[in-house]
């Protein structure tokens, strides 16, 4: 079985340069991945490959508690993540997320670009949703660190037009500096908010260069694209599931509930090309949504 | 790889006078549930074996809404919970399911009695907790009719001392023709409610000759077992995923929130020896609840 990341299965003993923070993710488990991977030709014009994917309790949550940073799933699964990043050339969070946990948001893969392999070869570009430029930016935020060690890409920051006005300029330096930007898609003011379509994102992103993206999180970023009218934006799901339950309180993935044409509730979304891989004690289901 | 059923599994080509709606589970895959089933030497004096079992979505609902019965699983998991059932001497469930699902609660696996076995060998007894004494069990109830073609036990109905006095007489005739009964469990009055401790359920559960118990829901039910202060008394747990999110307003599992010394939210329940079981579209989880 030949692995999907060439440098990651050297096995002809060269030593490495690697970190030790290196994750190594076996070439078996690799190709039980392969059908939901984002490989050319894509058939959408215009839009990237999305994958949606995250990690929850048995009780579907992501963490504890809002603002709460919670460790779910093992060390295999965690490997399995950072497999996927290196395989999509962006990874897309929501700013309640960046806010929260402060994520790195790079790939710590071994083979890839800063663990063991050339440049930011294989380095997926972080991109924060962040229409109303929330996020305070700085030297400090985990993911300019690793950028500025060369082992992780400058973040994009999507934000709205009106919101942009706002910005503090120390945020556009510093992302400058790392090759990062912020980036203006078309939004509509809902409720005091500015909103946009996922359509308008990911169009913008494609027009960008970017071929593929992994969306990571947070809830509402992960409802809202499990909702019926953004199914077909959305080409794969990859979910792993931990042994626990969290309990009551915890920040849930669960979209919004769905009627049929006669008003009777229905499931939400459901799931086809289903296979379930367990991985330690955890498990990852991939899966492609089913038009609605 | 020996069936742990024999009757299910015999190949010999003799004409089977099962009914059209019998299931099968394959050996290959009992063997996969073997370490989480009853097996004797218990080692709990009187306590039976409690293995705890449901199926949810991915968004841990029972169901789209209370009252409403959702079917979830495939074909494959819905013939492992019945084998589950032929290896338990009761399946236990709440009043609210009894009432909402008017559920079978017998076992249709192929060489039970009813389904290619002889008189009621392998039929599970019926448990319905029913502290208020809710339930109008009569003639059209589904495990009444049941239990009268010889397809299944009548049930028992475990109630407290203040509710049997309400009972309607019809009730305990049609339980008693059935081999049914009402059973009472020491309880106390908790805002209005009478309430019981599983502890004293499975105790007098016990006491009556019951060595296993399969409880199946809903999530009133599970919630309460899921709690650290009885999960001593749960020896297995068996969850079926499938691959759906119901949307938000479903009936969840999803126990009370817990707190560490420090008054630190941390997980309700985690487990261990977990072994995650793809069968169809759906995955199997089994597990120990870890003591807290």
């Amino acid at each position: 079985m030949s692995s999907l990341l060439p440098a990651a299965t050297d096995t002809t003993g060269t030593p490495s340069p690697a970190p030790r923070d290196t994750l190594h993710f076996p070439p078996t488990h690799q190709a039980q991945l392969a059908p939901y991977l984002p490989s050319p030709p894509n058939t959408k014009p215009s839009l990237p490959h999305v994958t949606l994917t995250f990690a929850t309790s048995l009780d579907s949550a992501l963490s504890l508690a809002p603002g709460t940073q919670t460790f779910l799933s093992g060390p295999q699964s965690k490997a399995m993540t950072h497999f996927l990043r290196s395989q999509h050339a962006a990874i897309l969070i929501g700013v309640g997320t960046a806010i929260a946990d402060d994520p790195s948001l790079n790939c710590r893969l071994e083979g890839v670009g800063g663990f063991g392999g050339e440049g930011l070869e294989g380095q997926p570009r972080p991109v924060v949703l962040d229409p109303m430029g929330r996020w305070d930016v700085n030297g400090e935020s985990k993911v300019i660190r690793l950028a500025r060690e060369g082992k992780g890409r400058g973040p994009w920051v999507v934000t709205a037009e009106k919101s942009v006005g706002g910005l503090v300029v120390e945020g556009r330096e510093v992302l400058g500096r790392t090759g990062g930007r912020y980036i203006v898609v078309p939004s509509t003011e809902v409720g005091g908010r500015e909103a946009m379509e996922w359509r308008d994102v990911f169009s913008t992103l494609h027009d960008l260069g970017i071929r593929s993206v992994m969306v990571e999180g947070g809830a509402g970023v992960i409802n809202g694209l499990l909702e019926p009218r953004n199914a077909e934006l959305v080409d794969s799901v990859v979910v792993t599931v931990a042994p626990t339950w969290l309990g009551e309180g915890g920040v849930v993935v669960s979209p919004p509930k769905r009627f049929d044409q006669d008003g009777k509730r229905v499931p939400t979304a459901r799931l086809k090309d289903v296979r379930w891989i367990p991985l330690g004690e955890d498990v990852v289901m991939c899966g492609r949504l089913l038009a609605s």
